[in-house]
């Protein structure tokens, strides 16, 4: 494979920045970076169908490696002809490893609170001391409890790689290790080595699968996972070590403290190759995407744009707004005047309003839109101002009218 | 208006059954006869957009009085411009008077027990002394209380009329009152008659609005409901009164013995002027449908294919199945090999168990799109098999696969 499965081709550079625009190709198409990843958490972007999540533009699905091996199985993906096939998308896809999920339930933080909880169904909230039972992490792998029905299961990097090659997504992750924010250094440096470790035993493991035909999609690109937490020598060292590694391109994942997250990944982006695609992992804050976009990042995924949607939490142009407040009920404009979404085209406020009260489903479905369609439209209009060499404006531009400031 | 307002054109009648095959047009289009119509209780059909709702092959939506009077208020559905625009569904809509929800939320049925309740969000219960106080019948109207926040409302005919023309439905419905079907005689008589005055209210109310300047829609045709439980010179003589009166079309409500219903609709049928539109409410079993348009009647509505469909029960040409069933888990094959809608032509039993089983929203909308199919086809191939003449065949053909009996 040797980094050829997925072809990137950098169209051009941002001055100044370590921003550029891309294309990937994968074996179900092209993506135009840099691109926002839709989450299909459980092979299934919620609440819309695959006709509406190409029509608002996505052009990338990634789905959860965790929650379909618990339900309903890899053998039954793999038995359908892949994840393509299951769910009815013929674009490319992603698996992330399914390490987030197994850590976030449960953990061995040295803390027994985490905030980085971004899946599908997990939100931000405390781990009480059963829950720190839940997950153990050791050389192996890690040991978890499922969410479903309580049941002991086992992730190593061989495993998660198994399952994704039984899953059978464009663009698969290394198995890593993630840790809270808050871990002190001397265990974001331990677990940061273990995930070095692992990303060797990934990669020997994803070798060796492409060479059995059991597999759905035998063009998978492997994309190994810089960690570090907030320490810039971890950070560097991190990214010498897996950027080194014969991966079809990055992840960076972990988190970062809000306000210096543009430094943490500038650190990273600086050192991996310039020519494999770089995916900073569960961001998807307009603020964000354009920190990562100008720090070199080509991709981003985050379930913000359809969790926020379903609790009728809208972006505009203008910044927030939700569906649940009086003054909708009767506001028949749409929930964006500028926006070219099915939603805003179709329905007003007042409408959708009265969906959220009445809990109807295609409150979710029209919201799900909206948000998708703002979120993966702004990375689009961030790549144009990059091909237009006017990045910079745009960010003023859109930053200023969306957060009311500068 | 004087029956004007839907143009109704017999383009075939059936030997020897009262049967017919016909084309009613409307301000927002034709409706071909007999045709299923689809429920769409608080405008919106649920998990549905209305893209969806036509690909499937929806003639008309029927929404409801009662919710969308509660929620959003009949106010805003007139500042939007009518049902049409509020929804975005441009074809034929409907809506019923409210009369059975306001009943079926607490009556005075002269028993405790109520198993008629058919609408959107209402199911087959019992109804306690608590739920007994919740709605009051006098001359003038019926008096109950809100679903949503206990308030007090009355429905008379005259503001039945009046939130119908607010939300400027193509067909609406006289207020009638709905009895339970173990009511006595003498309280069923009781009831028609009172149903028989609020039908001429009904009349010289639509007549007055229909003069006034503020409502959405002025091409409304007024359907008058025949009552009279399961007596026969009830349902005759109501037959033989609202008939007779200067009616659009004509609804069949109440409840029948399952074994009888045929003979019941028939005595109605039988009476009621030929050349007007006849409306079978409630009903949507395979069975009853073959009944319904066997004993003369044009339309049916039901909630029972979209609630079964998100409980997981999904018909087939060979009966009905449940996607919870473990032998779905690994079906690559579709929900029924022969049916052409968007379900089975792209997602197998195994994606949809998964889905089900994930409780993910999609799963509501292709097992809604599957069964709403299947019925509205349904009646589309009953019409066709009037047309050439082989009604007795088909029904024949597919009840014996469907029911697997005779």
């Amino acid at each position: 494979m040797n980094g050829k499965v997925l072809k990137f081709d950098i169209e051009k550079k941002m001055n100044g920045t370590l921003g550029r625009a891309g294309v990937i190709e994968t074996a179900h198409g092209k993506i135009e970076t840099p691109a926002f990843v839709t989450v299909g958490t459980k092979a299934t972007v919620k609440a819309l169908t695959p006709e509406m999540v190409l029509e608002l533009g996505a052009q990338v699905v990634l789905a959860n490696t965790y929650h379909l091996y618990l339900q309903p199985g890899e053998d039954a993906l793999c038995d359908a002809g892949g994840l393509h096939k299951f769910m009815n998308w013929n674009g490319p896809t992603m698996t992330d490893s399914g390490g987030f999920q197994a850590f976030s339930l449960g953990v061995a933080f040295g803390t027994s609170v985490s905030k980085i909880a971004k899946d599908g169904e997990d939100v931000e909230r405390e781990f009480g001391a059963e829950e720190l039972k839940m997950a153990k992490v050791d050389e192996d792998g890690v040991t978890f409890k499922s969410v479903i029905d309580g049941s002991e299961h086992k992730f190593t990097p061989e495993k998660s790689i198994e399952i994704q090659h039984n899953i059978g997504a464009d663009m698969i992750f290394a198995f890593d290790e993630c840790t809270a924010p808050t871990a002190d250094y001397e265990y974001q440096r331990e677990a940061m080595e273990r995930t070095h470790r692992w990303a060797q035993r990934s990669l020997d493991a994803h070798k060796k699968f492409n060479l059995e035909k059991r597999f759905p999609n035998k063009q998978q690109g492997l994309l190994g996972i810089v960690q570090g937490g907030r320490f810039e020598d971890l950070r560097k060292e991190s990214a010498e070590f897996i950027g080194g590694m014969d991966f079809d391109g990055f992840g960076i994942g972990g988190s970062f403290n809000k306000e210096d997250m543009g430094t943490a990944v500038a650190w990273v982006n600086e050192i991996l190759p310039e020519d494999k695609p770089r995916h900073l992992l569960g961001i998807g804050e307009p603020l964000d995407l354009f920190m990562g976009v100008e720090n070199g990042c080509d991709l981003f995924d985050c379930v913000a744009p359809t969790r926020m949607a379903r609790n009728g939490t809208l972006h505009t142009n203008d910044g927030r707004i939700n569906m649940l407040n009086a003054k909708f009920v009767k506001d028949f404009s749409p929930i964006d005047k500028e926006c070219e979404c099915y939603t805003c085209k179709n329905y007003t406020c007042a409408y959708l309003s009265h969906l959220f009260r009445a809990k109807e489903m295609l409150a979710s479905t029209l919201a799900s839109i909206h948000n998708l369609y703002f979120t993966i439209n702004l990375v689009k209009k961030i790549r144009q101002s990059i091909l237009d060499e006017r990045f910079g404006e745009y960010k003023e531009e859109f930053l200023t009218k969306y957060y009311k400031t500068k």
